[in-house]
C-alpha cells in the first residue's frame, strides 16, 4: 500500500526528472544508458593500486561519453576485493567527476554483492542463497539484506546486483547455489525479505542501497544444465514457476531488473519484447529500469546471430525493453545507439523512456543529493554484531541429513580423522563471487576465518588428525587415510566441489569425481564410523556413500562463518535446524522434484530422491498434530486459516520449521502432488508446544490456467502438515 | 495433389458414411468410439489357446456394446505372439460377429506392429526405428512399410499403431529407439517413406494397411527422461521440432493419430484442445480420427486429477478432440459417454463428427467390402525376399564408430573371445514390442535366427570362445575372461541393455551398469585388442571403454537379422555404412545435440559428444568436393540447387550418405549452428565418383518465427557438406 508521503515523493522525483531530461542532449541521454566495466576507468595494474582509477580515462568516460553507470572492481586480469578505504576513495573520485559534468548527473556504481559486499576486503560474507533458503528463516534473510546494504554503502557503492530471483530447478546449473532453491513460495519469501532489509522503505537512506532482480526470466533452467544455454519453458510453466518471484520482487520495491543471458523458447532474453515489455511493464507494472547482463547486447550479434550487425543488436535490445547496456569494455553501445537515435531507427520516445527510468532510480537512491551522507566505516562494516548474525545464518543453513545411532553430536573428547578436499579451505564454503569472480583465490581469504578443520581443532578436547586424501598429489594418500583411521574414533569425510560460477562451473555429470569416491569407499571400508560432510553449490551424487555413512551433513556454501557453524553442529554446540531447499537426487538422471505432477509417481514412475525437499534432522524430536482448517468451505476469494500444534518431544532446545503444503485435488491444468504454501520456524524448549496459525489466501490456492491467466478453481483442496491432512472446499 | 479419381472416391465414401450415420442409434455411435483390449473378448487362458476368442464375450462387446475397435493380442498375464493361422481364425470370428450386428459395421482391429508384425509368430521383424534411421535409406523404410503391411494384412489385422513420429531428443527416454532419432528432416523422410510403403496410394488394397501417427505431440521429450512424465516445450519449439513430422505424416495420408500419454506445459495430451483440435484439425487439416493411448482417458481422473470424476474425464477428452478411447478393460467409456450425450454435456454434433471420422477410415480401409480379399499366407508372410531385405536393413543400420589401426574387418581365421551380456541373445537386438510387450521372452524367439555369437560361429574359420562374464552369476566370471583372452587374437566385448519399453525402461542414470564397466576394464587391461559392440535402445555412456577399445560398433536394435548383419560387418562381408541418427553423449549430463544453438558452443560452452550425429565409418574412404549453389541470390519463394561431388577414394565398394546442412546466418529467432536439410545415399565402386544434386525449397529455409508462424527471412544462408561451405542470399 502506498503512503501519501511516497506519492508526494514520487511526484517530486518525476518533476525533477522531467526537468532534467528536458535539458539533456541526445549524447547525454545515450550516455546514461551506457554502463562500463571498471577497467575502462582504471589504471593498468589497478588490482593492487592504492589509487586504481585513471582520472583521464574516467573523464573520457563520464565527461566525454556521458556514461551513466560503472560496475565491477579493479582487475587485471581478474577482479579482486579492495580495502574499504580504497573503495571510498574511488567512489569519491567517481562522484567528483560526475559533479564536473554539464548537468552534474551522478554515475550509479553497481556491484555483485551477492552474499555480502563481495568486493570489499573483510566484508561480512554470508551463506550463499541456497543456504539462506535452507534456514527457512526470513528474518535472517532480512538481516543479510540490511548488513549487505550497510557494507555496500559504507564502501561507497550505489547499487547491488542482487538478489537472484531465479528458481533453482536444474541441479546441474552452475549457479544453482545463487538461487533460493526449487520452490517458488520459499524463494519469494526469502528474496522479498532480503529486498526489504536491503532497501528499507526508502533506499536513499544512509544505510540502504537499491537492489536488482536477476536474471529475468527463465535463465536458471537450461535444458542441459550448462550456464547460458537454452531453456525450453512454455508460457504456462514460465508463469507458474519463474515469473512469481520477479513479480514479488517488483512489488517489494526493487527498482532494477537484470536480463537472462541465455534464451527461452528460441528468443534470447535481451531480445524478448514479450517478457521485457508486455509482461514486465504492462502486466507487472515495473517502473524501474532494466539493465543487460555482461556483454549480452553485443552477443545478440556475436553469439546468437539474431542481429545482422552490432548496431542491429543494439536496436533489437533497446526496442525489446533494455534500458541500460552492460557493454562493458568499450563505448560501442554509446556510438551505435547515438546513430540509431539520429536516424530515427530508435525513436526518441524510447530513449527518453529509458533515461527517465534511470534518472528516477538515481533520484530515488539519493544520488543527486549534495549532502548525501557517507557512512562511517566503524560501526557499519564488519561489526561483531554482523558477524554474529552471519554465524547464526550459517548454523541454520546446515542440514543434518542422516544420523544413525546418534553418531552426532560427536563428543569433544573424540579423536577425529578429518580427510577430503573440502576440509581445510575457506573457498569451498563460500563459492563464486567471493573476493574474486570465481571465488577460488584461497590466498586472498581472511586469515582470521576458520576452515572446518581449524574450527574443529579450536573446539576439540581430543585428537584431530588431518589427511587430505588426495591421490593426485600422493598416490599413497588413501592408504594413509586407511592406516590412520584405526587410531581414531570417527572419520569426518569432507567431500564436494571447488568454487565456481557461470560457464566455468559447467559439468557433464552430477556424479562426484572418481578420486573422491575412491577416498570415500576406502574410508567406509575401514569399519570406523564415517560422517560425510559435503560442501559446494550443487547436489553431487553421494548415494552409495550416504547409504554407508553413519552421519551425513549437507553444508552447501555456508559462507565465511561456515567452519565454525559446522563445528558447532558436529559437537552439538548448536542443534541443527536447516532443511533442504532443493530435492537431493539419488542418481545423475531421471531427477524428479518434490512438487512433481501425479504422473511422476504413478505406476511405473516413482519419486525416490536421496533426500527430499524440506528434509533436515535435529538433535531433538519434533511432532506436529491437530491439523485443522477453520472452514470446510470457502468462496474462491476468501482466506482459510489453518492451525496445527508443534511440540518438542525430545530432550534439547531446538528450532523446527513447520511446512504447510497444499494439493488442488482436481483442476483444469495438472497440479503438483503437493506445493509449499506457508512455513513457520519456531524455537521450542524440551516439552514445549505451540499452536501455529497459517493463513492461506486466494493467491496461495491459485495457479496458471489453460488461458495463461491466474485462477482459483472451485473444488476440493487438501492441506498437508507432517503426516496429517485436512480438506476444504472452494465454491464459486 | 489430389487426382480426380480420389475426389470421386472420397465423395462416395462420404455419402456412404452419411447414410450409415443417419441410421445409427446413439448407442451404436458411442460404441464406435470405444476400443477394448483383446482380453475383453478372449478366453481366460487365451495365450496358448487354439481358439483364443470367447464367442459370448465377443458378442457382448460387439453386439451388445456396439464396440467399434479391438486391439492387442491374446494375453494372461502378458500378450504373446500367435501363429498366423490363429490370427486368421480370430479375425474371421471378429468379422463374423460384425456381420451379425444390426448395421453390419465392421470392427477395426489394431495392433502394435512397430517393427514388423510383432504379434504374429515368425513375422519379419525389422531393425527398430532408431536403426532404420541409421540406414539413412528411405527405400528400406518404404520396404519395411510394405512388408509390415503385407504381414499384418496376412494376419487378418486391420490397423497398425505405427510409425512413431516423435522426435528422439531425450536420450534417457525408454522409447528413444522407437523414434527415427533427433533430427526432424531425417525423421520426416523415414517416417513418410514408411507410411507410403505401408499404405500405398490406397490402403484398401489387399496388401495395404492404414497407419497411425504417434504419439501426438511432445511425448518424446520428458524433462527428466522418464516415460509418461511432463515435457516442457514452448509453442515455438513444439512447432519447430515436434509438429513437422506429424504434419508430414498427415500429408502422407496416415488416417489416424494416437495421443501423447503424458503432458506438455501442464496440459495432458488427452485434454489438449489446442493441439488436438486447433492445430491438428484447423491448421493441419487432418481428416482421420484420433485414438487415445492405453487407458489414458481414465487417467485424466485416476492419475492427472484433471477431471473430478471418470465421467468428467470422458467429457474433457472427447471435447478436446479424442474420437476413440482405448479404454481398454471395460465398457465404462461407452456407458459414460452415453450419459454425457443423453444429458447434452457432449453435443451430438461432436459424437457424429467422431463417428463420421471413424466410419470414413473403415470405408477407406475396405472393411465394408464383402469381397474383401484375404491374402494367402504363402508368398505374403516371412518370405525369403522379405528376410533378405530385413538383413540388408540390419546391415545398413549398424554404425562403425571407431576403427583404430584397421582392427576391423577381422580375418575369418582369427580366434575371437566373445564376452558380455548381449552376445548370445536375440532379445537384445530386438528390444520391446517383439513377440511380447517388453520383448524379453528369449525362449519365445525363433530358433532359426542367429545371435551375434552364433552368427560369428557360423562364419568363423578360427576359434570362437564365449564367456558371458557375468559376475552376478559367477564371481570368478571376469577372471575367466581375463585368463581366456590370452588364447585369442581379439576380444569382442558385447555390452548394452536388455529389452524394455515404456515406464519399465526408466533409468536414473545413462551410465552403463557397473558390472559391465568392470568386465570392460578387465578386458581392456588384458592388452588384447578389444572391439566393443553395443546393443540396446539408448546411448549408454561408454566413453572410457570406447577411448581404449580398438574398434567400436554401435548396434542399437538391429532386429531379427541383427546377428548375421553384425557378423557380416565384423568379418568384412559387408562394408558398413550406417550413420548415427542421434548424438552419442560423452557423459551422463550436459548433453548437447548436433543442431544446437550458437550459445551452446560459445566461450565457456563446448559441443563435445563422444560421437556426433551423422558419424559412421566405412572400410573404404569417401571424399566430397566441389560444393556449389546454382544461384548466389534467390527470392524467398524460390528453390536453390546445390551440387557436390562424392567419390570413393578407397579400395572397396561401399555406400556413402552425403549429408547437407544449412545455417541461417542471422534470424529473428536464434537458429541452430547447422541443420540437416537433405541427404542422399549412393553406392560407389573404388575410384568411382558421382555428382549429386540437391534442391532446397523455401520450406527447408524456413523456421518458426517470433509470432509462431513459419517464415523464410531474407539474408545470408550457408550450405555445408563435409568440410566445404557455400553461401547464398535470400531477398524479399
Amino acid at each position: 500500500m502506498k503512503t501519501k508521503e511516497t506519492h508526494l515523493e514520487e511526484n517530486t522525483v518525476s518533476t525533477q526528472v522531467k526537468h532534467l531530461l528536458s535539458q539533456m542532449t541526445l549524447e547525454e541521454k545515450v550516455g546514461q544508458m551506457t554502463q562500463i566495466d571498471f577497467s575502462m576507468v582504471g589504471v593498468f595494474e589497478a588490482q593492487d593500486a592504492k589509487h586504481p582509477i585513471d582520472s583521464e580515462k574516467l573523464e573520457e568516460a563520464v565527461i566525454k561519453h556521458h556514461v551513466g553507470s560503472i560496475l565491477n572492481c579493479p582487475s587485471t586480469p581478474h577482479n579482486k576485493a579492495q580495502p574499504i578505504e580504497t573503495w571510498r576513495h574511488m567512489m569519491q573520485e567517481v562522484e567528483g567527476v560526475s559533479a564536473k559534468t554539464r548537468l552534474k548527473i551522478p554515475v550509479i556504481y553497481g556491484i555483485d554483492a551477492i552474499h555480502g559486499a563481495t568486493y570489499t576486503k573483510n566484508a561480512v560474507l554470508f551463506p550463499q542463497a541456497i543456504n539462506m533458503a535452507a534456514t527457512f528463516n526470513t528474518e535472517l534473510s532480512f538481516k543479510e539484506g540490511e548488513i549487505t546494504a550497510r557494507e555496500v554503502r559504507a564502501s561507497g557503492q550505489h547499487w547491488n546486483f542482487a538478489p537472484v530471483m531465479d528458481i533453482g530447478r536444474q541441479p546441474l546449473w552452475p549457479r544453482l547455489w545463487e538461487t533460493y532453491g526449487e520452490d517458488v513460495h520459499l524463494a519469494t519469501a526469502m528474496g522479498t525479505a532480503y529486498i526489504k532489509g536491503h532497501q528499507g522503505d526508502n533506499f536513499s537512506e544512509p544505510t540502504k542501497v537499491p537492489t536488482c532482480l536477476k536474471h529475468y526470466v527463465g535463465y536458471s533452467f537450461p535444458i542441459n544444465g550448462k550456464d547460458r544455454t537454452p531453456a525450453w519453458i512454455g508460457e504456462r510453466m514460465l508463469r507458474e514457476y519463474f515469473l512469481p518471484t520477479f513479480e514479488a520482487g517488483v512489488k517489494a520495491g526493487s527498482p532494477t531488473v537484470m536480463v537472462n543471458s541465455a534464451e527461452v523458447d528460441g528468443i534470447p532474453g535481451h531480445a524478448n519484447y514479450h517478457y521485457l515489455t508486455t509482461i514486465l511493464r504492462d502486466e507487472m507494472g515495473f517502473k524501474g529500469f532494466v539493465v543487460s547482463d555482461w556483454e549480452d547486447i553485443k552477443r545478440l550479434y556475436t553469439r546468437d546471430k539474431l542481429a545482422a550487425s552490432p548496431k542491429d543488436a543494439v536496436k533489437i535490445a533497446v526496442m525489446a525493453g533494455v534500458d541500460m547496456s552492460m557493454v562493458p569494455f568499450d563505448f560501442s553501445f554509446y556510438g551505435l545507439l547515438l546513430e540509431l537515435a539520429q536516424s530515427g531507427e530508435v525513436p526518441m520516445s524510447r530513449i527518453d523512456e529509458a533515461v527517465r527510468r534511470i534518472l528516477t532510480v538515481k533520484y530515488q537512491a539519493g544520488l543527486f543529493e549534495h549532502d548525501r551522507k557517507q557512512l562511517p566505516v566503524e560501526s557499519n562494516f564488519a561489526t561483531p554484531e554482523a558477524t554474529a548474525i552471519n554465524r547464526q545464518a550459517a548454523r541454520e543453513s546446515i542440514i543434518l541429513a542422516k544420523n544413525s545411532n546418534q553418531i552426532l553430536p560427536v563428543k569433544k573428547e573424540a579423536n577425529i580423522l578429518v580427510t577430503g578436499p573440502t576440509a581445510d579451505l575457506l573457498s569451498v564454503m563460500n563459492g563464486g563471487w567471493t573476493i574474486t569472480w570465481q571465488g577460488h583465490a584461497e590466498e586472498l581469504y581472511p586469515q582470521d576465518k576458520l576452515t572446518v578443520l581449524k574450527a574443529l581443532q579450536k573446539k576439540s578436547l581430543g585428537k584431530i588428525t588431518y589427511l587430505n586424501g588426495d591421490v593426485r598429489a600422493d598416490e599413497k594418500a588413501i592408504d594413509k587415510v586407511v592406516a590412520e583411521a584405526k587410531h581414531h574414533d570417527v572419520v569426518l569425510l569432507c567431500l564436494g566441489e571447488q568454487p565456481y560460477t557461470e560457464t566455468v562451473g559447467n559439468i557433464e555429470t552430477l556424479a562426484l569425481e572418481p578420486t573422491q569416491m575412491e577416498l570415500a569407499e576406502a574410508a567406509i571400508n575401514t569399519g570406523k564410523p564415517v560422517i560425510l560432510l559435503t560442501l559446494g553449490g550443487r547436489p553431487r551424487i553421494i548415494t552409495s556413500i550416504a547409504n554407508q555413512a553413519a552421519g551425513v551433513i549437507l553444508g552447501f556454501l555456508p559462507g565465511m562463518e561456515g567452519g565454525e557453524a559446522i563445528a558447532d553442529i558436529i559437537y552439538g554446540d548448536y542443534n541443527p535446524d536447516g532443511k533442504l531447499p532443493i530435492t537431493y537426487p539419488r542418481n545423475t538422471n531421471g531427477i524428479t522434484l518434490y512438487d512433481h505432477k501425479p504422473m511422476e509417481s504413478f505406476e511405473g514412475n516413482v519419486y525416490n530422491p536421496l533426500f527430499p525437499f524440506g528434509h533436515g534432522l535435529s538433535y531433538t524430536t519434533f511432532a506436529t498434530d491437530g491439523l485443522a482448517v477453520d472452514k470446510e468451505q470457502i468462496k474462491w476469494d476468501e482466506n482459510v486459516t489453518v492451525t496445527v500444534n508443534v511440540s518438542n518431544i525430545g530432550t534439547r532446545l531446538g528450532k523446527e520449521t513447520v511446512l504447510l503444503y497444499i494439493h488442488d485435488v482436481a483442476a483444469s491444468v495438472t497440479r503438483p502432488n503437493k506445493q509449499l504454501k506457508a512455513f513457520q520456524k519456531v524455537e521450542l524448549e524440551p516439552g514445549e508446544a505451540k499452536k501455529l496459525s497459517f493463513t492461506l489466501s486466494p493467491y496461495d490456492l491459485s495457479f496458471i490456467g489453460v488461458d495463461l491467466k491466474r485462477v482459483v478453481e472451485p473444488g476440493e483442496f487438501r492441506v498437508m502438515v507432517g503426516n496429517e491432512t485436512a480438506n476444504f472446499w472452494v465454491t464459486e
